[in-house]
């Protein structure tokens, strides 16, 4: 089979053969953004045409590639769902050449509703590693913590950290006082300490510049420190409604981020390093068969 | 006398006679930024020249002039401080024309500092009216906290919500589903309400997006939302170090804003309207005589 994860900047290949094997990969930045419109079909062949011709004949795709920006939207499916679930309720998308499944996002429905779509699939790359009831955190622009039991997705929060850093350095006062600068690590546990105590995001961050101010945070260290504050805050309010040891799987950036964070606040942490998506893309494909 | 309030973006004067009243104004976008280097002693006097060609020698200016970016750097001056000793602290500021006096900012000293600089001489200005011990919130860019207690300074916390409103309105992924609209007093109160909930402002704001997709928060409503959810958890971390009730002072925009916040929460408020930048100049001018 052929486990496609199409995001919205990037797009990932993997060839497997019949025990699961990665054989060959294609990747690189073709992102969904990437795509005219109706121009999926050719773009998947571009990308994987030789494995087609070589006869492979079943792909199974995630991430943004289903929603409405995408090749076709795939409704969200609402939690609690199993993978067996996720599996079913794939769409079938008409395309010459192969048949191709669509793996949906998934919901928390009612008044505080939440949304994923790609990290359902890595998290169901990640179940067979994980504990039958554990916390999962997938760091990232929009991180998500995931609640599992007995082999189902039971709950997930989004947390908007990665990208609210990114507003915040290069959008406000505080860019005028953060060059680019190599990862201060103790800076970094600094901010998340910070976000342990009383007083609240919006104020702690203001806090960023009145460190610099007063000489107590140099100016190649407050990014680094901003970082750690916000990290911290999503820590610290995911925790509220979830229990450690925290199951961390992401990129390289990242995880070892959460992970000192997590060492900082004194949490225990699982690094899981494994290539969740296909994973998880495989495992969809076992169950429908 | 004259009373300067010379901020970062705008220029505002007001001429005192003897019993305080005001006689004459002059205010427009003139703030510090707009000055060349060296240049604020003719930008003053292209300003209120009528009035020092009249005779009026002393000026009293507050704000931004006074930081490093400004006409003269006037250090801050640790709480706890009365408005007698911000007075003394006022620095002379050598002009050819006038007898200047420049208020300097205050500072809460040690590890968790905070600055302001502008606000100190509004906190003066009300002084007069507030009880003996009162939570006073001056909301704005940078929102103060003040704390007072028998006619001083005590304690403030600055929260940088205007700035991170700006910052997630216009520079994330929630902009692309924020069209300028008219303000929705039923989705700020909602916002405001969902901030006093668990999960922190970062999950919150991603809910946001996620009350979009959801078709439960209409594009035009958004932006109202978002500036409910950051002032209610603005209030929401402030008043957990503070007792209310809480008395509001600033701009015609904000207040109301936050007034309307704190009437969602049902924490009870006063506000005041009065020119406090100038009142504070002329109550340490007065004590400085």
């Amino acid at each position: 089979m052929i486990a496609v994860d199409w995001g919205t900047t990037a797009f990932r290949a993997v060839l497997l053969d019949a025990a699961g094997a990665p054989r060959d990969r294609v990747e690189g930045p073709w992102g969904i953004l990437t795509v005219p419109e109706g121009g999926f079909p050719a773009a998947l062949r571009e990308r994987i045409g030789p494995w087609l011709a070589a006869g492979q004949r079943r792909v199974w795709m995630c991430g943004m590639v289903g929603s409405r920006q995408g090749w076709i939207e795939a409704p969200y499916l609402p939690v609690p769902a199993s993978v067996a679930q996720l599996a079913r309720a794939a769409m079938g998308v008409p395309f010459d050449g192969a048949e191709i499944r669509l793996v949906p996002g998934m919901m928390v429905p009612g008044q505080r509703p939440d949304v994923m779509r790609g990290e359902e699939t890595k998290v169901a790359g990640l179940l067979g590693t994980l504990p039958a009831a554990a916390t999962l955190c997938l760091p990232g622009t929009h991180s998500k913590w995931v609640r599992i039991a007995d082999g189902r997705i039971l709950h997930f929060e989004s947390h908007m950290t990665g990208e609210v850093f990114g507003a915040l350095r290069g959008h406000t006062i505080l860019a005028r006082t953060m060059p680019a600068a190599p990862h201060d690590p103790d800076a970094f546990a600094r901010g998340v300490r910070r976000a342990r105590e009383p007083g609240g995001l919006l104020h702690h961050v203001f806090g960023a510049r009145a460190l610099g101010l007063t000489g107590q945070l140099p100016d190649a260290s407050a990014a680094s420190y901003l970082s750690g504050l916000l990290i911290g805050h999503e820590i610290a309010a995911a925790l509220a409604d979830a229990a450690p040891p925290v199951h961390l799987a992401g990129g390289a950036t990242l995880v070892p981020l959460y992970a000192a964070a997590l060492v900082a606040l004194d949490v225990p942490h699982v690094v899981h390093d494994v290539d969740a998506a296909t994973e998880g893309l495989r495992a969809m494909a076992q169950s429908w068969t």
